[in-house]
């Protein structure tokens, strides 16, 4: 479906009208392609006391190819950035005449000191004075601590008080900017999450908190992340799994694709374009299963074993039979409940019990928004993806001595035949009440998906991402 | 501030009006009144397999005079009446002809002992034959265990997923009808938040999860649990906080209402107004303090101390700076963040330093859905009431020895002098999206106070309550 208002609001006669008329205008976000460099322009630097993060900062920086100013808060800048041998200078808040010209693509605020509540008028002073330096399809990312790891109460409530500040940026800000919190434990690697949310792979992931509590070990190769990793793809024929599927292979997986056998030519499609877009020799694959059957988790666990294993399984096959509680039958209750989340307890029990899901590995499982805040006609959706979100918090802490890590991504309104077929005030409410003013795209899930599959991200886990434009709907 | 939609559509001519244009009718909320009994009518019980609750259950109805039917899932019910004594009978499904006489108060659903998903098929079977019996302004409760509390992945997963569910319901039942989720521990008691959620004064909390996880005590009388119990109320002179002084007092407790010196006069008839309502001899004080200077905490130490210490701290007394980030000023961010949040530290380290609040005493701090989700031109406010709730966090478990909970309420759109001034639109929208279709006032803040004030919330610590009649808006 297409989104007629947002394209036309930035056609040069909408733009017009739409100025003339004082009607929002979205921007049109600014998404990964393979004919732009992923980074690129400057970052403007903030800190509260005693930056924790500014050395591991600069690395990432420096090795994405992002040069750097810094803010009168973060002092200390200039002189990381010449021990790391880079250029970098210093902030000046722009007049409003020099706005148009002269933007930062990306706000980096280094929290991770930040031991008292007075202190976070350093989080005021730099996004104060550089918020308006930010320019269109910018980035916010606030790095802090995780609360629960903070000696005392007073750190522990300044740090979680970086989330009111974050969201609230995130709704200010508009034109495409996204504004997330890192909560990174001492210790952990955040290379991985800083790179996903400053590129345009995060285009419509915002006012999210991610926790990062573990090390990792950086992919062989930032452009192919994925290279020699095997990844299962639930529900693949079409949508967002379609999207998953190829950009995991896209980042170098080898990619099996599961459907029912009713989508088994649209199955067989998404995977011959996957072949051509990114040719494994024939390794990516297409699997024919119901998962509501009792004998597919075992049928799927032998087709994956024969070919040695695999490193990644994306829970993603869904249904929904949306009426209301009065009106739905119990038919519609137990087959959503079964496919949405019994079924990936039946896959995910074999796998990790045949250790066809290998050390190291990822699973990542896609919840909904309706899943957080509940939502009317979908009791039964909403029940399961919600039972989706709490599998992900009591497995994360079980897997954790195998190397394997548990997420769910949570997408809000993504553009789909679903959507398409919405009426047109719920299509036009899900599009316009989040922060980016418009859907979102199974790109973008599958962006998230393929983040949190990373070898990269091993330090992620029990983690819920929303990919929802930072939604108004919410629990 | 009057909401005239809602009162115009539930007027006999309105009422004709908005029926033939087909416009939503908010329906007027029954809140407690002093000349109506709190509790009665009939309750529609359901269950799971094996509910663990049913005896406590029993012994609140029957405590509260409410009569009971046994809907098929719960068939152990009619059991436990007869050895209550108490009489019950069977659940039948409404036909539709039926319908407009024969309406439950209260759908309450065991579901303790789920431990599978698919034995969530037993919610499905309830609510589906019940919602439609269930009368205008009735309740939903549903009693869980808290996920991490149970044995197995699949339990957990089950437990985690009856929010989705209780939150579904509460967008879809309407006509003031509230939907929440108490997770019991076990051993836990829940007769407090049972009462609390099946009464008229939780007209505007709906879509919450609660969770108990220690014993408590029944006070003395239900009908005023706070009686012998001292209040300090901060902000005590006008909106909010002069209705949960107001509130606190007719629940028994002897307040000080606490406000600045140029709030004096307010907060002098605020005081005396209380008097006249729920006399305590003189012993409701006033007591004039600037909680932003440093010499305040140690005199309203040395006020309470002198009265001989007191049982119940409410931080209230809050402001707003309202400014998009580039056009706020330092003292706009510093002055909010110390108000808001800082003086809270400060207080409370003396009351808890110096013993001012006794053993088994109740802190409960004022947050907001602006502290959950951000919001726009409130980059200070949202980061001090994301503090407030960290700080929750971080404190429960380090006073669980003292026997003191501490607990947050977040009020979402509540009718006040301040919602009076917003923009037209702005109201307009925070009054309907919501569950409730219309804001709250005043005392539904107060009334939740006063339930975590209790003596009988001994068992509820470290939790966010929402008073925002599930607003749609969230993180």
């Amino acid at each position: 479906m297409k989104d007629r208002y947002l394209d036309f609001v930035n056609s040069p006669f909408g733009m017009s009208i739409a100025r003339s008329l004082g009607l929002p205008r979205p921007e049109v976000l600014r998404r990964q392609r393979a004919d732009q460099a992923e980074f690129g322009g400057m970052a403007a630097i903030g800190a509260g006391p005693a930056p924790a993060l500014f050395d591991d900062l600069m690395g990432v920086l420096c090795a994405i190819g992002m040069t750097s100013i810094a803010h009168e808060s973060a002092s200390g800048w200039l002189t990381v950035a010449a021990r790391h041998g880079a250029m970098s200078g210093r902030f000046e808040p722009r007049t409003r005449d020099a706005l148009a010209t002269d933007r930062v693509q990306a706000l980096i605020f280094d929290a991770t000191g930040i031991e008292e509540g007075h202190q976070l008028h350093a989080l005021y002073a730099f996004f104060h004075d550089a918020l308006r330096s930010l320019g269109k399809n910018g980035r916010i990312v606030v790095l802090g601590r995780p609360p629960a790891s903070r000696a005392g109460v007073p750190a522990a409530t300044a740090q979680h008080a970086l989330e009111g500040m974050v969201r609230s940026l995130g709704k200010e800000a508009r034109n495409g900017i996204t504004s997330n919190l890192l909560r990174v434990a001492e210790g952990a690697d955040f290379e991985s999450a800083l790179r996903f949310f400053l590129s345009p792979r995060s285009a419509y992931v915002s006012g999210q908190v991610v926790t990062i509590d573990a090390p990792s070990v950086a992919p062989e190769s930032w452009a192919k992340p994925l290279a020699g990793k095997r990844a299962l793809v639930t529900g693949a024929a079409r949508g967002i799994g379609a999207s998953i599927a190829t950009v995991l292979a896209g980042h170098g997986a080898i990619v099996t694709g599961l459907d029912v056998a009713a989508s088994r030519d649209a199955l067989d499609q998404t995977m011959l374009s996957i072949e051509d877009a990114s040719p494994s020799g024939g390794a990516h694959a297409a699997l024919v299963a119901d998962i509501a059957a009792p004998e597919a988790p075992a049928e799927i666990a032998a087709a994956l074993g024969q070919a040695g294993g695999i490193d990644i399984v994306v829970h993603n096959a869904g249904i929904t039979r949306d009426k209301t509680i009065a009106r739905m039958t119990g038919e519609m209750w137990d087959s959503v409940i079964d496919i949405n989340l019994l079924a990936q307890e039946r896959i995910d029990e074999i796998l990790l019990g045949q250790d066809v899901l290998r050390a190291g590995g990822r699973i990542v499982a896609v919840s909904s928004i309706s899943g957080i805040a509940g939502n009317r006609g979908q009791t039964n959706y909403a029940t399961s993806k919600a039972g989706v979100i709490g599998r992900v918090h009591a497995m994360a802490p079980l897997l954790r001595g195998r190397g394997i890590t548990i997420n769910a991504v949570a997408p809000g309104f993504i553009e789909t035949h679903m959507t398409a077929r919405m009426p047109f005030g719920v299509r036009e409410a899900g599009r316009r009440l989040n922060s980016m003013g418009q859907g979102g795209l199974p790109v973008d899930v599958a962006e998230t998906v393929a983040w949190l599959a990373s070898p990269g991200s091993a330090g992620i886990t029990g983690n819920v991402v929303r990919v929802c434009g930072q939604s108004l709907v919410g629990a």
